[in-house]
């Protein structure tokens, strides 16, 4: 595994088609923050140094490496560079502030050839994604993403989205960034209860592709495994793995379900806490409870259960979980409702991505989309095994 | 060319890659609406018939063809069809209506798994693809056109969008219908003023990419031009020259910007009027002003250009052009800037793309994206030409 000092370059080579190759490069570097100028202009598709560009942020990222940013970009794209930034918080992510960052957009004179910087976390990366996907139909983005859940995940793989009253991400699209630059140094500054978010997502994906990341996890001290020194190192892997599903799946018809391991129950817990719960707290409840429903499937086998298990009950340890969660999963008609309309179910019922063993998922019945029925009683039930396991 | 009784079936391979062939199909035929359940079931995706299958519509066509449409959807998808009307206008083609639109489907239980039906005109069809595309990260769709503007043009090739306070479409995606149903029959009873929007773009299509097309709108006799016994006919050939371009070129970097002949100055025009002025009658002007461009920048061979005035002053005698439009083309500063703003203009100026000989356009300069920059002098210089044709 590469010490993050080093610089990291995953391409995601997203298809081959007739007319060429599509490409999203990962980009891991401590310190890469100062050199975005040079390296926006370096991956451009458009040669033009006059064309615009404009960097999104929130309240608190552009605080702390809005101006910074900005002195990069301006010394390669002089003439038109500027910053929005957005209120921090998952409220922005709405129709509505989309369609006024749209509208300021029009008025810096942003044109089909100008290009979208979304520096922050996933709300910053999701909404300036989305709006890159929907202004003139379509311009080019880069994702500068600064908090640790959206360097292993949220920023990679082209998924753009915003929240509506009835769901988190319900509206959204598939738009590529044309890169990915990310610089570890940024997550000194990251506030210690956004770290587990991250954490959650690494599990997960150790547990759904990388049985090894998976191992060093287990043997992190139980007070290291939070602490930067041992997640930084994990970037590039974590990264690896979601750029090769990406690749192979890119608007998740396939294998790219496998990266919803924990969300059904997740997000239905998230639902039901009206967005209260952190999501990688939920995330881990999810993966307690579908590793739970996989061993159940007799589709987890016996031993690498158990370790899931361990090391879930570990994080566990680590978050507080409140009385509140508790009182949350008693609830089960809402929860099931909840689940039902994920957008893996259909109408004929609930699907989970569950895993067969650590590092290998499921492909899920004889269509083979990854997507395992679980009935509403089996939904329920691991709704109760989790209730007690908090006990 | 096939006479419109028959059925014409016309495939955009929209591109073949690694993970196969993604098609388009159009699909011509009169009385095409009464079976539409059984041939949406033969295209569909998903062969799941309890799928949920949506169809938007506006208030006139609703009352028109709403229920005929569902009759044949039910017959295939008997549990869970159902109709949303929007109020027929260009005003419904706004991002509070598309968000509406997606709380409806969140209330019917709509689904991944689910499909959307688009009919009636371009204001239904760009609406209910660009909801398409947003919900649940997108969801497949069919396009029911039933203007003849929407017939040979907006309703093929996947733009979706919606207008802002800045301009019209100036918000959408790429997202490809499955396919696409054209029941001529649906002309009879579409309101003579809206003839001429489709007639404009059918004059278009003949001058960017098929003299044959061109003749015979020259052969048809001066009270013939806009009727449906002259225009029926010529939808399948109007329909193939589309489907060709958007082949090679699905999101416009290329080829596809030849379709925008006489849209730069026509979205202008259409634009300072605040859309008073109808689309159809704003590209004919268009068509004029740009023809005259490309004979001063010696692009066009003087006989095409000459012809193609001949045909398109024959539409003017057609049409009233109204004092008001001759106002407006007063205000050379204001439609200036509205011409700097259009999607195909960049920071170094606008573009239009402009035609070499009938049925075929000029690549445009050495980078080949069949934009050719004009100068604002020149732009002043053919809205001064159209000014004096018109007095």
């Amino acid at each position: 595994m590469e010490a993050t000092r080093t610089r990291a370059e995953i391409p995601i080579h997203l298809e081959s088609t007739n007319k060429g190759r599509r490409t999203c490069e990962v980009i891991i570097e401590d310190g890469i923050l100062d050199n975005l100028g040079d390296e926006i202009a370096e991956l451009s598709s458009s040669k033009d140094l006059g064309r615009r560009v404009v960097t999104v942020t929130d309240s608190h990222v552009g605080k702390l490496y809005g101006s910074k940013l900005l002195t990069g970009i301006s010394k390669e794209f002089s003439s038109a560079s500027s910053t929005i930034e957005i209120k921090a918080g998952e409220k922005s992510k709405s129709l509505v502030n989309a369609s006024a960052l749209c509208d300021k957009l029009a008025k810096l004179g942003t044109d089909r050839n100008s290009a979208l910087i979304a520096l922050g976390g996933g709300v910053v990366g999701d909404l300036t994604g989305f709006v890159a996907c929907i202004y003139k139909r379509g311009i080019e983005y880069f994702q500068v993403p600064t908090t640790l859940l959206a360097q292993v995940d949220s920023s990679i793989g082209g998924k753009t989205g915003v929240d509506t009253e009835w769901g988190k991400n319900q509206l959204g699209t598939f738009h590529q960034p044309r890169a990915v630059f990310i610089d570890p140094t940024t997550l000194d500054t990251l506030p210690k209860k956004e770290t587990i978010n991250g954490v959650a997502e690494i599990v997960k994906s150790a547990i759904v592709a990388d049985r090894r990341i998976f191992d060093r996890l287990c043997d992190a001290q139980e007070s290291d495994l939070l602490s930067l020194e041992t997640l930084k190192p994990l970037i590039p892997s974590v990264c690896r793995i979601k750029a090769q599903i990406v690749a192979k799946d890119e608007t998740e018809v396939g294998p790219r379900a496998t990266l919803n391991f924990g969300h059904t129950v997740g997000h239905a817990i998230e639902s039901a806490s009206s967005y209260s719960l952190s999501h990688g707290r939920c995330v881990i409840l999810g993966m307690i409870a579908e590793s739970w429903v996989a061993w159940q499937l007799d589709l987890f086998e016996e031993r690498d259960f158990s370790r899931s298990q361990e090391l879930l009950e570990r994080l566990l340890n680590e978050i507080a979980v409140s009385q509140k969660a508790r009182q949350l999963l008693g609830n089960k008609k809402e929860l099931t409702r909840l689940a039902m309309s994920d957008k893996k179910s259909t109408t004929s019922g609930i699907r989970m991505s569950l895993p067969e063993r650590i590092g290998r998922m499921s492909v899920g019945g004889p269509d083979g989309n990854y997507k395992v029925p679980v009935s509403n009683e089996m939904f329920v039930a691991s709704i109760n095994y989790l209730r007690e396991h908090l006990a």
